[in-house]
């Protein structure tokens, strides 16, 4: 039976006793950017909780490390590790549980509600974490299929190597925000049609979305040491939504051969708390499965490692209208987390706490469960029929794209990760001649 | 006639009047690591020569903001912009002349001298800047053009894009390291010959460098915000000499399609002095010609925007033998910095103090002046003979590589950045069965 909370949770919030998710918060009277956890409606400013006592009776915590719950951003806190996020996460439910052992620390102690409990609506969120590099993987193989069939057709969809390794590429950390931030349409290097020499400078007419999951780090190794696929997991701090927003016409022309760059460092957004590993533990099944035999680097001990959240995006018009475009489940991964980070640290480069990882889009074999709106269209032969009857292919001024991810406990409790949402707006005028 | 300074500075040195450059020190009874300028073979500590007055006699300079010269990299410094910048270094410029208007701030201050003036050889070096983003530009054309055609013949070898725009790749920030710092050959995924479709785990048989400029940022735009190619100088703080070091052999099994990950990302070596864009102003003239007609954000006010340096790739093998292997010129780009910055930036991509450029690969045309041993040993094919006889194609364990790089004035001094060295160390065990 589901644990109760002294606090009111909506039923089927995603901040149920089940997550207690981190976030960085900043409110109206107090634009200090501090760490909270989302529960219910609510987030608890644990930067007021902890500097009036709110730990006092939480053991096995370091106390001259208090100070990590006072940082702009939660990479102190995870650069604790993974033991150290366990007890935090588990005292602060209890601290919220009916029955909590401590009903001194908050549930009896008006004056502290008062001041570190805030309606969600009244707190403004920022970036979780400082993001040191942001790597971006392709392990969405569904997807990396559909769109490979879409350039190459079927047989030649996959590249040789695509089996054998995560498939990855170092992504912008400087253009990662926080969910809820607007972006401009950019502009590029385009080629007026397939068969053209010269490109036109123009604002991106294939602006497109991708559907990941982000990983932030905890930890890192030194140069040169790379991180056994068996120990990977020590180094998650945990997740959040990811919209890898990718502007494919520019891609088309810019990506070969060093891969993607103005066409993806224009934005990346995330959704604002991170979910802990631990919480999505309980989550975890088979992925993709993988036909080749693996070099020893990358096979784990544990089969079944992929974590699987349901997942939809959402498309709203500067009208109003939504429409779901699309459901699927962050099982269609070929890669387990582990073994990125085995992969990423294999030939000695260094992580870093605060690093981010995206998985790759993610999307399911079939129509309605694809991860990007490329794969939805057909590359822009067949247009999407939303809600009340407008049509797109890829994203057009004004729309919002919204993307939500959750999974449901066995005593039904749901794990949520709240909104990832953007936003994107008419292109700055430039001069095209 | 050259300015003289009351500092024996030995002749030849790059680090003459006419250069100052900035770097990151600590020295052995202080492990602080603090700012300071090059001078001769010596460091002026700038955190001891602030705190004592030093700066006492420069005008035009904020003097709250005197604690940049404390901080443990150059970022806040850089931050405070080119004017700035630029008084500082001819202030301190003029502090070191032998007519220098303020001899009682060094010149004829023993006090200060004996405990701020350190020589070359008593201070460890360590990176210059906390590096937000790298990114790793391709603009050595003469470079591509040699690549292109060996792997896909002379008429194939240059991409479509690469006369239209710079072509460029994310790199990774946390494995940039400063010169003297030892790498470790990397292991990784490799195709055992090219019609085989498995790959093995072994250590990288085709361990490379390439000779590149580095340039560091002094400032950001607003995410959104395209800076133009005209206001783009304002947003260089410096520059220094580059080894991006490469696994030619793993290179080439995972850079498709989204360009080069575990085989650069191993480490990238810099030195650790920045040479100030204002001191490398004189040296600029044109970079290689481009025919085609450029995009009007690329298009640049001045012509001849192009810093020639002139370069030099040593190779010391484990028994000290030294070979001059490579000298060429910074001006075969064919990319300015400017244009970079334009490009980096037009899709609203926001750069910031401290991000890192590569240039991409410098190499001349001919042999003799290749700034990777792939080009030279022509992929693999010929044999490059060292002194006293022995061979190479690519680096073997305890090779050192070393680059230098520097120009001289019209009155003869000379501006160089010291060495950019690294040692590649012998893999570490792993199981690759």
């Amino acid at each position: 039976m589901a644990m109760k909370s002294w606090l009111s949770i909506p039923k089927g919030s995603g901040f149920s006793l089940a997550n207690i998710p981190f976030g960085i918060i900043s409110t109206k009277n107090d634009a200090i950017r501090r760490p909270a956890v989302a529960i219910g409606d609510h987030a608890l400013d644990i930067s007021v909780f902890a500097s009036r006592g709110g730990f006092n009776s939480l053991k096995d915590f370091p106390k001259d490390k208090l100070d990590v719950f006072s940082q702009p951003s939660l990479n102190s806190f995870a650069s604790l590790g993974r033991p150290v996020h366990r007890v935090v996460r588990d005292y602060l439910r209890d601290v919220f549980r009916d029955d909590t052992p401590y009903p001194e620390i908050l549930k009896e102690n008006q004056a502290l509600r008062d001041s570190a409990l805030k309606p969600l609506s009244d707190v403004e969120m920022h970036l979780p974490m400082e993001v040191g590099d942001y790597t971006d993987f392709f392990a969405g193989r569904n997807h990396a299929q559909n769109v490979g069939t879409l350039f190459r057709g079927a047989a030649n969809a996959l590249n040789p190597n695509y089996n054998h390794l995560p498939v990855a590429y170092h992504g912008r950390a400087s253009s990662v925000v926080v969910s809820g931030t607007p972006l401009r349409r950019p502009w590029g290097q385009v080629l007026p049609d397939p068969t053209a020499k010269v490109p036109t400078f123009k604002p991106c007419a294939k602006l497109d979305i991708e559907l990941e999951l982000g990983m932030f780090l905890c930890g890192g190794n030194p140069l040169g040491e790379p991180i056994p696929v068996d120990k990977a997991e020590d180094y998650i701090f945990g997740f959040v939504l990811m919209n890898d927003w990718s502007a494919r016409d520019l891609q088309t022309w810019e990506y070969v051969p060093l891969g993607p760059f103005t066409a993806k460092s224009f934005g990346t957004t995330i959704s604002p708390w991170v979910v802990l590993a631990d919480v999505l533990e309980q989550f975890k099944g088979p992925g993709l499965s993988n036909d080749v035999e693996l070099l020893p680097y990358l096979r784990e001990s544990r089969k079944e490692n992929v974590i699987a959240l349901d997942l939809e995006v959402e498309l709203r018009t500067p009208k109003g209208v939504t429409t779901k475009l699309s459901r699927t489940s962050s099982k269609n991964l070929l890669w387990s987390w582990p073994q990125m980070i085995a992969h990423h640290t294999v030939a000695g480069c260094n992580i870093r706490t605060g690093d981010l990882f995206g998985s790759g889009t993610v999307s399911g074999p079939d129509p309605g469960t694809y991860g990007s709106l490329l794969e939805q269209c057909q590359g822009g032969k067949v247009p999407i029929v939303l809600e009340g009857g407008e049509e797109r292919k890829f994203i057009q001024d004004g729309d919002t794209m919204i993307i939500r991810g959750c999974a449901t406990t066995a005593d039904g409790q749901v794990v949520g990760f709240g909104e990832c949402i953007g936003q994107i707006l008419e292109p700055v005028g430039r001069d095209a001649s």
